[in-house]
């Protein structure tokens, strides 16, 4: 635990991050970042959109939906009904548990090593009734078994019936605003759309710091895409990728270990479509570059039972950490048309997009006509509006009177039987209405940033920094004067004031030993430390500073913010000097 | 309302942004933002954390805290008690409606125009009783005015006693944090904190688009300071900025119109200290460079019932709109010590600074030491930890016996009288402790970003077009091959998928007459089209068109990144053509 202990000490001692509303006690599951800890969070999630958004924008698009939303959103999602864990409860005490980890915990205790994942309430209860488990703190007996949904619940308005939840996830604000993006992209498919934003879960007593949180920060996509043609355009751009994944046939065997397969081959051996091995093999990329080794990191096959309850298909990108052992980052879901179809029955709304068939065909078509004489009667003015509803909703309409109801609610307006006519017809069309399917990569932000941070850790020659990647380290340069001498001090704050009004995040500090500040600049994960010494006032020089390799090189103080922005774009500090025309020091 | 009506139908075009959950017929006071929109808003988010934050980043820093706050914070905060707003219902159909609201309305359709601003349940009662004001619904009668929490309530997990809030200002989670932020800097002072983020109120009928949510974001930045010392390091900088202002005195006397000060002017006339000017100055700049200018805004003085619970002095950024008259986009309080001295007086935890005298002097001060053996007997083990927070909160203790309490409880530890010596010294100091005061400028980026929008509007010509600053338009820059060729197409695409990987917003498009696709990207604010035309694949060179003056240039295609950087950073048109040698069309 060397790497996380050291970590932990560098987190407390800069204030990354801290447990949320701690003069009161603080708050399970509820983290405040610091300075340092945003800074580089809003990093990765530049570097996310980089590398899944903004090189694909003429397909994936990205939109900002609320964190609230209403009830209805969430019995279509499943969410009310499956989006819950098992609480237990001591009868003496009134503490509660989560069934699953205290039936899991009080075993190991007694070296009984099993896995709860997946079992129902019956099986928690008849483990906890066979190994009589009593209550951990106080030794009471443990109530029933019970479902505890994990929505955070509230109020809309001044209506104690207008309940409200906190979406646990950003992908149910873009599948009920689909009608709305499908527009958007002139109803062309594939297309996706992205999201990142905050999401809550009401864990029923989260532990492990940023990994079980319950307010976070998610990275989303959905990608919706036609099933008969799950193609991806931009799959030559990765298929050549390794991706490391434990498919499930073999996750049924019992393996743990990874075959290392190209994209490519995963496509090709069926172990996921083409936009399911273009996003993992994204994904693995990008945390590659993030300095987590692809040995480090699988894609593990999710067993039907282990599977959320929208999932046809799932795999959870997995990194090794010291601390937690293999944490997932990111999921990997087939969601079919499991949301879009819940959304279109419960709002009577379609959801569809139109594919074109390979050639015309003549087909039996019952198309739906209104009765303009009935529709006025009903609604007088709003005609136009009733008929432009039933348009729209023609499929849904016929699909109602056909199964017998008398009155469809179409928006606003109640279309009865009477307001229609409806007509059988042979006519020839090349366009065939479907639900969109969907492919979702979903990154938890709080989590890639622990994995990171400890992935950075590097302790060597007596020294401990943080190596991180220049892209996301939260500092971009430390400004030290060598000592503080009044001129010095005011070059370094003028040198300083420019880089800050030119957006780089700058630290200056000219107090104690250079020695020391440089270690601080370090530990901090800052690639570059410029150094203000006796030359700087005569020849207008200065040396900026390698954090890994500790070599230095001198440069005209007005090429200061072109090398910053050199490393912070990827530049290697050899290229940037190279490029530069740095004198060696 | 011409600007206003052309905006309206820009926005539902362009689907900017749409009401939530519309498939489930929507949510008062729940907006989503498509892609368009969102871009937008991020890059007003960058332009503000490029004015208010990133050239003051030695003194002003940046934090990320929490969405759902537990009830203390907001106990403290005043929240619990004074963030209220009156509701009165329908005795007959139940209906509610925000009682201030409903008495101006109905007043004003029987001609009377009164302001209920700061009214009293007991004022709004009598009139309503005076002027028989009734459900406008159903006629019924309406019950008694009633106060209304606006915080949204929900409960932080399985017990249902622990309340939790969402935050009504990203504020709060600023004060809480404020130990920790404090000792980030060094316990330097002054010291500021910026945080952006979501925040929801649960308003009673929400209705102006908008302008009045339910869920918003804001951008806040709480500045704290010696009130013995209200200096702003940066004031030169901004000390002939011009700063509309209403001063309370004249808002008293009924005037509207604002008074053009310097920042400096400010500050002398005592209307604002060098902090609240600071900001307001920059505020006033900020809006202006987006298109705002500064003769439709003003900062509008808050008379004391005016202002929020927490404030001894408030201006209100207003800008004048079309649709909605004048509109505030942010908040200038000073909190004073308010939100500190509440949370350290819940919380038992000290939140001050040292300030250091002018010379030592000689003080007789009071100091706790802990009696080890008392402590040993009660804690054991624990005892340094309990000594260390007696130490640490060693006024506060001092504080509660001297009050005559018997036991006061610092973090989980219960002190009692026995378990201290207080003894009585002499001694000199230069240090003394205060509680900082806090001047907050605060934000609202939904509001903001339609006040660009509706700033933004041109009709010329017979066009229509946003014409906004190229740092805050959503797309960078269209490209648009002649005529549907292959070549072309190709040419575009590639060009598109460079500028996208450079990190630009981008759109392609083929479809239409090279017109209606200028129109297209003008109408969104896009300020540069790119044509590709038959000398391109010939020389490879593509023409630039600026959207204002519609005037074209030719330049390589490799210098089109180039030159669209150089106009989103804020060059004009010309002066990047000038500096790249394109050639005139």
């Amino acid at each position: 635990m060397r790497r996380a202990e050291l970590l932990e000490e560098i987190v407390k001692r800069r204030l990354f991050y801290w447990p949320s509303a701690e003069i009161y006690g603080g708050v399970a599951g509820f983290y405040d970042y610091g300075p340092l800890g945003l800074a580089m969070r809003r990093n990765i999630v530049e570097k996310w959109r980089r590398t899944f958004v903004l090189p694909y924008q003429d397909v994936i698009v990205e939109v900002e939906t609320p964190i609230v939303m209403p009830e209805p959103v969430f019995k279509a999602s499943g969410h009310l009904d499956h989006f819950t864990d098992f609480v237990v409860a001591c009868t003496k005490c009134g503490r509660r548990y989560r069934a699953d980890h205290l039936v899991e915990e009080e075993l190991a205790k007694r070296g009984v090593k099993i896995s709860t994942e997946g079992m129902s309430a019956e099986e928690l209860q008849r483990l906890i009734n066979e190994h009589k488990i009593v209550c951990p703190a106080c030794g009471g007996p443990l109530g029933g078994v019970e479902r505890f949904n994990l929505l955070f619940k509230t109020t809309i308005g001044p209506y104690s019936e207008n309940a409200g939840y906190l979406r646990p996830e950003t992908a149910q604000g873009i599948f009920v605003a689909f009608p709305r993006l499908a527009e958007y992209v002139g109803r062309r498919h594939p297309f996706g759309v992205a999201q990142i934003g905050r999401v809550a879960r009401n864990e029923i007593s989260p532990r492990g710091g940023l990994i079980r949180l319950r307010e976070f920060t998610q990275m989303e996509i959905e990608l919706f895409f036609d099933p008969q043609n799950p193609k991806c355009p931009y799959f030559a751009e990765v298929e050549n990728l390794e991706v490391p994944i434990v498919p499930e046939e073999l996750v049924a065997k019992g393996q743990a270990d990874p075959l290392v397969l190209t994209a490519r081959e995963v496509v090709e051996r069926g172990y996921a479509n083409e936009w399911m091995a273009f996003f993992m093999a994204l994904a693995a990329k990008f945390l590659k570059e993030l300095g987590v080794p692809l040995e480090r990191q699988k894609f593990l096959g999710k067993l039907p039972h282990e599977r959320a309850h929208y999932s046809a298909k799932s795999y959870d990108q997995m990194v090794l950490t010291e601390r937690f052992g293999w944490v997932e980052v990111s999921g990997h879901a087939y969601r079919t048309d499991y949301d879009l179809s819940g959304h279109g029955k419960l709002s009577g709304h379609e959801m569809t997009l139109e594919r074109r068939l390979p050639a015309p065909k003549e087909v039996e078509v019952v198309r739906l006509y209104p009765n303009p004489g009935a529709v006025r009667e009903r609604y007088g003015d709003k005609m136009g509006e009733v008929i432009k509803a039933m348009k729209e909703n023609e499929s849904v309409i016929l699909e109602a009177f056909r199964s017998g109801r008398q009155v469809v609610v179409v928006g606003p307006y109640a279309v009865t039987r009477d307001m229609v006519f409806i007509k059988s017809e042979r006519r020839k069309t090349d366009l065939e209405k479907f639900i969109p399917h969907v492919v979702e990569p979903s990154f938890g932000l709080d989590r890639i940033f622990y994995v990171l941070l400890e992935s950075a850790v590097v302790e060597e020659e007596g020294r401990v920094y943080l190596r991180l990647p220049p892209d996301v380290a939260p500092v971009n340069v430390c400004i030290l004067p060598i000592v503080k001498r009044q001129d010095y001090v005011e070059i370094g704050r003028r040198l300083v004031r420019r880089l800050a009004a030119a957006g780089f995040s700058v630290v200056y500090d000219d107090e104690g030993t250079i020695g020391s500040r440089y270690a601080s600049c370090d530990e901090i994960g800052t690639p570059l430390a410029v150094t203000i010494d006796e030359k700087t006032p005569v020849d207008g020089t200065v040396t900026i500073r390698d954090r890994d390799t500790k070599r230095q090189v001198r440069v005209g103080i007005d090429e200061v913010a072109a090398f910053v922005d050199m490393v912070k774009r990827g530049a290697s500090f050899s290229e940037a000097a190279e490029a530069l025309k740095a004198a060696p020091v």
